[in-house]
């Protein structure tokens, strides 16, 4: 009998990586992380997540591997690089060249933001809409955009970059080299630095003030306001305020069927949600007020971007996908 | 001998309403403009429109009218209608429905920014691109956003409003009834109020302390700007300014091949491109810089929008063009 198909899917985050064992139908057999450790340069990280996952797929031994498809920040789909991602020290890399190294399988890279736009397309929040955003918030803020059915790329394979979309300019140093970005602010790395600048301007007792800039993260200080933190709780607002704001000026150019939320940040729920459904509603054109939704990822476990990612790998081999959202360069190096 | 094909080619704009006839290649046969009075409602606007163009059409009886193209603030392509513009008190109107009760032909809608688009796309700056913005700079500020060669439509028929970004929350208050947008700063109504802004603050001494602000207009500040007076080029530098780094914002998520300026405003030239130019550059993300180009319309007398417009009929009755480009509601009653 043949074996059944398995794909491999990838997100590479700048605190954890995740991947998943996903079969044709988008059911995920097997999730891992490890954590990504970006100042160690990305050969070094490609020998661990290589024997992780070689390790990982001994059990899975009545299945054949067909693919493997990568999630990373500042991915280009057409050249299978990352190009000097903001929250990790690696600089450009031939990414895809580098992993053909120690798999024989097809591999394909895409924007993780891009990467969970399609997840969320094939599997999740995204069903049936054909207009829509997805938005990644965790150690910073990136951006899918779906038009028409297909993923939002510049001539050169970048996706957009809403995250630096300059909201407080001259404001906090971003990453990219400039101040007062969105992701400076809506993000797991950005609730922590409001955080910070809560504590220097109030005088409220908080838990917070027992913690250092490097232990704190979107997890405490979700916890810390579950608890009635009123500087954790605060800091939620206001990130609320200012995400809210940034989607509802997005829209405006946009008019996408639904803004879907996903990422580590987004596990806060309501705390986060709340907020930034205020202020999106709030400051939406009257037009376009009840038009444009703002929902949640529905895809458990943070895995839209690992779906997404072998999605690209599934649907090219399956010619089920329109060859604009799956076009990718896995194949022609075989 | 069969005759010539004429379309017509409307652009209502806050002020002045523009109108060309033109032939099955794109030129321009004769171009008129009546002022819009915006506050005399749609009813009476259109039997002034209408025996305008009867009335100059008839020189041209060699041609065959075979449709009518309107370009139109807040136009929904797919409803036929005029949404409650905000810099005309029309309210919204079935304007398809009213303008055939005076034509027999064919007669479609578009937002007028999605027209400009569109002009530029057939004949003007925009040929050959695949991924472009044209920004209108009239009396307020409207987007026209291409995508794979495709206009972008929100699923109910409108288009984005990139005016409307919130680029200063709690400030100037908008028509659209918020406060903050793009459109009360970069625009001819927009640098008036700069003007105003500007005499209020600075002492220097101006021409343009003796003009009340009913009629102040962008060619005056224009021209003095070029004789040299300081507070007309610091309300050029400002809007420059304001829109430079609102376009860095849009380009870091649309990525697009290059931005077209258009309209009213744009004919200041390097007054107000040369700062536009320098904010943009510098609010460009990294990663994007130099892959962005910053254009004027190369179409003249501001006829992007006219030939647009006409270009839906054109286009249409060749079969010539994408389905998604030209898909429309014209044909549909006849």
């Amino acid at each position: 009998m043949e074996k059944q198909k398995l794909t491999v899917g990838v997100d590479i985050g700048g605190t954890n990586t995740v991947f998943g064992f996903i079969k044709d139908n988008g059911e995920n057999l097997f999730s891992g992380s490890i954590p990504t450790n970006p100042n160690e340069g990305a050969d070094k990280f490609i020998i661990r997540v290589a024997r992780e996952i070689k390790t990982r797929i001994k059990d899975y031994d009545e299945y054949n591997l067909v693919g493997i498809g990568i999630a990373a920040p500042s991915a280009n789909h057409f050249h299978g690089t990352i190009e000097t991602p903001s929250n990790l020290n690696w600089g450009t890399v031939n990414f895809v060249t580098m992993m053909k190294e120690y798999f024989e399988v097809p591999i394909v890279i895409t924007n993780d933001s891009n990467a969970a736009a399609l997840g969320e397309y094939e599997y999740g929040s995204g069903k049936g809409l054909k207009n829509f955003i997805v938005i990644t918030l965790g150690t910073g803020l990136g951006s899918g955009i779906v038009i028409n059915g297909n993923l939002l790329y510049s001539e050169d394979g970048l996706a957009g970059e809403f995250g630096h979309t300059i909201v407080n300019p001259g404001e906090r140093q971003c990453n990219c080299g400039r101040e007062g970005c969105l992701e400076t602010y809506a993000s797991a790395n950005g609730i922590r630095r409001t955080v910070f600048e809560f504590l220097a301007r109030y005088n409220a007792p908080s838990e917070l003030r027992n913690i250092p800039f490097t232990q704190m993260t979107g997890e405490i200080i979700s916890d810390m306001a579950n608890k009635g933190d009123s500087i954790a709780i605060k800091a939620f607002n206001y990130t609320g305020e200012i995400l809210g704001r940034a989607l509802a000026n997005l829209a405006a150019s946009f008019v996408p069927e639904a803004i879907i939320l996903f990422g580590g940040l987004v596990d806060s729920g309501e705390l986060l949600l709340k907020p930034t459904r205020k202020y999106f509603e709030e400051n939406l054109l009257s037009i376009h007020k009840g038009k444009v939704k703002l929902l949640k990822s529905s895809l458990g476990n943070g895995l839209a971007a690992v779906l997404g990612a072998s999605s690209l790998i599934t649907k090219t081999l399956n010619h089920s996908a329109s060859i604009e959202f799956y076009a990718s360069n896995a194949f022609e190096k075989k």
